[in-house]
């Protein structure tokens, strides 16, 4: 990864594809931190800035968040593999799950929606009603937002939501004693991606739960806050793939991860028909919108007992070079692994 | 315009340019409002939802503004009439004002920035540094984003404010004892547009002014908090145009208004080089990011002496047709406008 060391410093040639889109989310952040008149004011009370799965501050109240993410027609769906109604659940849901992965409660979202004319009226109105039916599960209020014009459908959902006077969920809390664990299951969105783009002939049963599992991601809001309970500090959803997500925690905290590729959950059906491809899928393939954390044994046995869907250790954290994942097999020998996962403009 | 009486009332074949812009906004709200689960969670604090300048609900420890503006390549902006550190003080000017035409205070910024992968990163880099000049001087931070891969530059910009304890300026408003207001001038933004679009040769003073107008719009969010100080309730960013963006007051607040041709405030040198044309830019160019406001005389008056900036009385509010907006000249006779402004969907 090129990282700036200082503003400026690229030659006028450099497109962001060569940085990436880790490395120009790096010089952002850089530029804004040495800002003077606006790092005065982040000061005063901004907890968590550009880096996390949302931004955080503390308001009088209790602590507030916000997050923003976008979809773009043709780069993160394409409207051959998705309806409208589950395109405005899924826009919805992958906000909420950056709420989620700070432990927080989601309240607010403005919508913006940029659409081609030619676009038919009913099919905005099932891309409401998706976001609706998720909304209301969660008890979001729509509250908002901004409709224009272009060429590719794009949307863009903002979220403001709150963490009371409880701890934060960051990526830079991970210790060399913490295990590493997911929520739900791994690769399950990626296959469905795959099935649908490879047009694979799958039983309806599985069929089904795949489809649903790349279109309709549950935002695992109650499970975010039930790992502050337990008192874990460490999470970030699973949005780009197990690896670039767990080398994000990594990074951030300064340790080293080492993953067990045996032990990665992985729906049986998925394994069965998927076979050696399953663990690619569940390693780099993304949008599963899990939650990836770390925590101490004892926590994580808490938190087991306390809530409805698997949680699984899955490896450990490690002292050594910060951000350096590397995974394993059932004899403990490393396993190569051939892409990383999701990174815009590098792909 | 055509209102949805009731969801599912389009033939399918209905797109969105055929509704408008305005006609989507009514049904995604109307959407909204019906949605049980939602509606339920909305009601508990939310003192202003879908269809004014900005989004604002009551906490604990005060009223918060949300807003959203996407400015999408090629529709809202070419990459030959502005600069990127221009662009980027634009698309948070544009935020920003929709909070000042609230009454607010902007705090928090997060930015989703789609761009192609050839964008050079200087580039980008300059795009932030538009908006870190704009962001210190309102005390705003940029605290998080999203970014991404997408054939055009798309920048959205929400912004997280506050209004304490004060009431919000809204659009609803109106009565007909008022009068109509404005700050600053109008008409400099298309101005400077139609100079840049038709290559217009005018002397550099006067280049200057109008490509400043046009590329950096100055929110109003001293002189919207001045409003609320002086007791004023209700406000609205001229955007779109000045017709179109009364209308929205007197939809909104069931009233008419007429506007005085002759009282409309067109910088001298633009009066003096467009002639007639300088009239129709006033009142239907949009993107001046000025003001636009009902108050009594007296109110007004009192705002004028306690304000920096020109403030301009331009008419009434008057009983009559909802959202029926006339202009007249200095005789008392209508004045036919062709085009209203700007709206979305439907050129």
């Amino acid at each position: 990864l090129l990282l700036p060391e200082r503003r400026g410093c690229y030659n006028p040639d450099v497109k962001v594809a060569e940085i990436g889109e880790f490395g120009l989310i790096h010089l952002l952040s850089d530029m804004v931190s040495r800002s003077p008149l606006v790092a005065g004011a982040v000061r005063e009370e901004l907890l968590v800035g550009i880096g996390d799965d949302a931004t955080a501050w503390q308001w009088p109240a209790g602590k507030q968040l916000a997050t923003v993410d976008t979809m773009v027609q043709d780069v993160h769906f394409t409207l051959d593999t998705i309806s409208w109604e589950e395109l405005g659940w899924k826009a919805l849901a992958v906000s909420l799950s950056d709420i989620a992965a700070m432990g927080g409660q989601a309240r607010y979202a403005l919508i913006s929606l940029s659409l081609p004319d030619e676009t038919e009226v009913d099919d905005v109105s099932r891309l409401y009603q998706g976001m609706l039916k998720l909304a209301g599960a969660f008890r979001v209020a729509l509250a908002g937002g901004d409709t224009c014009r272009s060429p590719l459908v794009t949307i863009t959902v903002s979220v403001i939501g709150e963490a009371g006077d409880g701890h934060l969920l960051l990526r830079s809390g991970a210790e060399p004693t913490d295990l590493v664990a997911v929520t739900g299951y791994l690769g399950s969105a990626a296959a469905g991606l795959a099935m649908l783009q490879e047009k694979l002939a799958l039983d309806v049963e599985l069929s089904g739960y795949l489809k649903e599992s790349f279109r309709l991601p549950c935002p695992r809001l109650t499970e975010g806050r039930r790992l502050v309970e337990f008192g874990i500090k460490t999470a970030i959803d699973i949005s780009d793939g197990l690896i670039v997500d767990l080398r994000h925690i990594a990074e951030m905290s300064r340790v080293g991860a080492r993953i067990e590729a045996d032990r990665l959950p992985i729906e049986p059906r998925v394994r069965d028909y998927f076979g050696k491809r399953a663990l690619e899928l569940a390693l780099t393939g993304g949008e599963d919108y899990e939650l990836l954390f770390t925590a101490s044994a004892s926590r994580i046995k808490g938190l087991k007992q306390a809530i409805s869907i698997p949680i699984t250790v899955i490896g450990e954290i490690i002292p050594g070079e910060a951000g350096l994942v590397s995974v394993i097999n059932g004899q403990g020998k490393p396993l190569r692994v051939t892409g990383i996962g999701w990174e815009h403009f590098s792909r």
